[in-house]
């Protein structure tokens, strides 16, 4: 098993807007990629276009406010397969956020990454959602000469 | 095997400045911790504390602008044992970081936590290179609500 795990906190009284912007096209576009289209819908396809290429997600499930499940149907071929899984639960002040994309074949230099920016777009949706400002792409953090 | 893997690229002409800031008591304090003491040979062991607590990481492996690798040997039980690599390598004008710490018994919480928050210091140490300013414990950018 290779994963890359992630958590956040972030500062709202309840995970309505966190889930929000995992789950509307609006939301999603203000921290990963201005360029996201599709629906959320159980069953959509999800696509997100960056500088250097983009991923088509699967909703494949929705569990208001709890959990978020996306299958990677299309985009780099390590990525193809591969699950995104996100977990909402409300502690006091916070919604944590519990991040895994699993599936992973090996743990190749990319991957490392994808580790790193997943990290940085947590963060993104953090700011979003506390301050109404994310860091989507193509005014993403940079961490690297990775593109 | 459940490891947390990173990957940055540092805008440096060599890979000296990052290793000095992974092998010098200065270097570490102006990305990880203020509070850093030790000694940064093979066989030393170096204390990094933060407000929460610490960790104490023997250096186990030195490969001049090359490798860094650390066992540790106190801090919180889920750390104990485990490993942590740092490779390095140039490429153009970005000194490429790779790093991992290995040998976690369980994808517990507090692994997700600690993998976003070994993100954001790696950004860190970036920064501490390119700029001259790190963000290191207790300035440090604030994830979540974990203490």
């Amino acid at each position: 098993m290779v994963d890359i795990l992630h958590r956040v906190g972030v500062k709202t009284p309840t995970p309505e807007k966190v889930y929000d912007a995992l789950t509307t096209v609006e939301g999603l576009s203000g921290w990963w990629t201005d360029d996201t289209k599709g629906n959320g819908e159980v069953g959509d396809v999800l696509r997100f276009r960056f500088p250097p290429g983009g991923f088509d997600l699967e909703v494949v499930e929705l569990r208001p406010l709890e959990r978020v499940a996306w299958r990677v149907v299309d985009g780099p071929e390590e990525w193809i397969g591969t699950t995104i899984d996100w977990d909402l639960r409300q502690d006091g002040d916070y919604t944590i956020v519990l991040f895994k994309h699993q599936g992973w074949k090996e743990p190749v230099e990319f991957m490392h990454h994808c580790s790193t920016k997943w990290g940085s777009f947590l963060m993104s949706l953090k700011s979003l959602v506390e301050t109404g400002e994310g860091a989507p792409a193509p005014r993403d953090v940079q961490i690297s000469d990775w593109h």
